[in-house]
């Protein structure tokens, strides 16, 4: 079986729905929608999907969690078998753009639609999942769906999740009918693939059309206090000076000297205020963020290690306090290597320019990568930018990369 | 004539003065006394100097600006010869030591009273002047009545002034009853002297009692914008940022190390904010300022310069866009060398430990020396701290730095 001879990807169809569910939450005015998990707007957004895939006559399945699974059988499945699973989430930021997420989830859709048409029946089921709350915009912490379903977060821990507007989610997610009542986790994928917008410059400044994803950075998010004095700026000599302002700035020029030394290891200072900020004063004190990232959790390891260094030779030599407090961490996920290599040779069959990458961001694929082999797809995004109206991926990409997945998952068919 | 034979300075009073006149518009709660200029508590200050100079039978005019100068006449004075003249002034900052500007004139009544009690006249006039608005917290700029006194400022301006609070100079003048008549700049000192304390470390740290102060940095004040792009953190590689937080980094090290290379440049960022200032997200905007300091007008060129070069480099380097807009610029101030010599020349004869050094702060002083010969003492400020309840000098050191005012006033009565 071939998708080139049989198999046909309706590429209009899937831009018209990712055109249409974008509608949902739209706001002319700002720009972008919104369809903040568990609101009505996203229960729009739900709804719809829901519709589409009973279209397509799949078997639609909602968890405890909200998690939706819309599954074309396979003939042989009586029930027990692990799906082939596409998935994403359709949950956003405020005033999104139409494609982080939902992309995966139409082209889910769009690949079911054409085994649908050409009447062919999968070897093994495959399974399109839409994952509640990826953004994390409302209720904490992010990639909550995928987390749960993947057994990392207790379904009962996550209801009783309390929002910034002092919901409680398993409140929010009955009020707009989608507590479901298959136990997360029922569904395990024989193989997981996961379509993505990049929501980076990388494809876009190369004009490489796929994005072989074969790991997922490691994050680690500190905050760094800095107890200087705060001296006149015109009568302290340098060498008395005990400025937590410079203590800052040298910490961004180290990580900068870092990151394009070990040239994987992303660092940024995102955050920064000092005080009591005024012109001529020394500064007091300095509070600011460090965010590091690396697809190698020895690389992360290293990176936070010559940064505890450096801070304690800083301290040392400007006679400053330095507190660092840890936000954040997560390991590095590697994906598997036979579904990228399997991308990887799709791609280039299909004459599409591409390269092996790692995913700057988060998404649902590195939750289920614990549980079954998975891998990602990535397309360009134009100047990088996304989680804003402005996120665009020209239509022809977008087909692009969903008749890659469409390839890799005739292909996986054949092989299982 | 010998001040150790025949003029004795009552440093007993001299700080009980200091005290008595730091009780005017004190704040047990905040700390520190707040004497804005031409507020009312600044008012009973100056009411409670002029007292003073009465009670030493001194001539007290007031110039249309509110100077305030005290005159013990000489005997061959008809009224137009040139005084000596030890002046600073009595407003405050808010929250402010006892010390700031009031040491420099409550020594100076010091000194005169050691002429009165001894029955002597000095040679040459000696004037005592208390400047209007040095700290310039209400009304701008700051220095302003000695600024109108050298001719730097017209007086109808300078009572045009609004404030803060909206009100007009002029007016609060007025209101105070500080509304002279003499016309300023009509005392033209023939040599100018102005005690006061460091406002910086050196002295302190160095356990040095007196500073011969010859001279007073120049002062540039830019602010500097650099806008960048804001890109994600985790998918931005580094050689495709455009991150403004780290230009201003950037700036901050190289200011640093053109100050240690330079050794007598001074370099402070004290204001800094970074847009949108978010913990994963790369900063598209750096808003900052640069407080550029060195006793050479050269130096101060040459500071400027290179700094311009650098931001040239890196805007270019890192894609950014850097305007930079100017806020204050003063020229060095060299004080006079004969006057320098003869302060050193008493430290020394005194036995007390001395060096010549550079003032980082702005002083009365600058502003005379565009008439007169003028230079400075300095007393230790411990911990470098001034502007600040916090601000103190032992009484015995305060009481060393007038004996040296002293000893400098009669050795250049006796030398004119």
């Amino acid at each position: 079986m071939s998708t080139l001879t049989t198999l046909r990807l309706d590429g209009e169809l899937l831009i018209q729905q990712l055109r249409e569910l974008g509608e949902i939450g739209s706001d002319p005015e700002a720009g972008g929608r919104t369809r903040i998990a568990l609101t009505d707007d996203e229960r729009a957004g739900r709804d719809l999907v829901v519709k589409w895939m009973h279209e397509l006559d799949l078997d639609v399945r909602i968890d405890r969690i909200g998690n939706i699974f819309g599954t074309l059988r396979a003939d042989a499945d009586d029930g027990t078998q692990r799906p082939l699973m596409m998935g994403s989430h359709i949950d956003t930021v405020k005033n999104a753009g139409a494609l982080d997420g939902c992309y995966g989830v139409m082209a889910g859709l769009a690949v079911v639609r054409a085994f649908r048409r050409a009447g062919i029946k999968p070897q093994r089921s495959i399974t399109i999942g839409a994952f509640t709350n990826e953004e994390g915009v409302r209720y904490q912490p992010d990639l909550m769906g995928s987390l749960v379903h993947a057994g990392g977060l207790e379904v009962e821990t996550a209801l009783d999740t309390l929002g910034i507007d002092g919901t409680r989610l398993g409140d929010e997610l009955a009020r707009i009918g989608y507590a479901g009542d298959l136990e997360p986790g029922a569904i395990v994928p024989h193989e997981y693939l996961e379509l993505h917008i990049e929501q980076g410059p990388v494809l876009d400044a190369e004009s490489t059309r796929i994005g072989v994803v074969e790991n997922l950075q490691g994050i680690s998010w500190q905050q760094i206090t800095v107890q200087g004095n705060a001296n006149h700026a015109g009568t302290t000599p340098t060498s008395l000076r005990h400025d937590a302002g410079w203590v800052a700035a040298a910490v961004a020029v180290f990580l900068r000297e870092l990151a394009v030394s070990t040239g994987t290891t992303l660092a940024t200072i995102g955050m920064l205020r000092i005080e009591p900020n005024v012109i001529n004063v020394i500064p007091r004190k300095a509070v600011f963020t460090v965010d590091l990232r690396a697809p190698d959790e020895g690389r992360l390891q290293d990176a936070e290690r010559r940064l505890v260094e450096f801070l304690a030779q800083v301290e040392e030599r400007e006679g400053v306090k330095v507190t660092t407090e840890r936000l954040v961490r997560f390991e590095p996920v590697v994906f598997d290597a036979g579904l990228a290599n399997a991308i990887e040779a799709c791609a280039e069959r299909m004459g599409l320019s591409h390269r092996r990458m790692t995913s700057g961001a988060g998404h649902d694929a590195q939750m289920i990568a614990r549980i079954a082999p998975a891998a990602m797809i990535f397309v360009p995004s134009r100047g990088g930018i996304s989680h804003n109206p402005r996120e665009h991926t020209d239509d022809d990409q977008l087909i692009d990369g969903a008749q890659v997945l469409l390839d890799v998952v005739v292909g996986r068919l054949a092989a299982s």
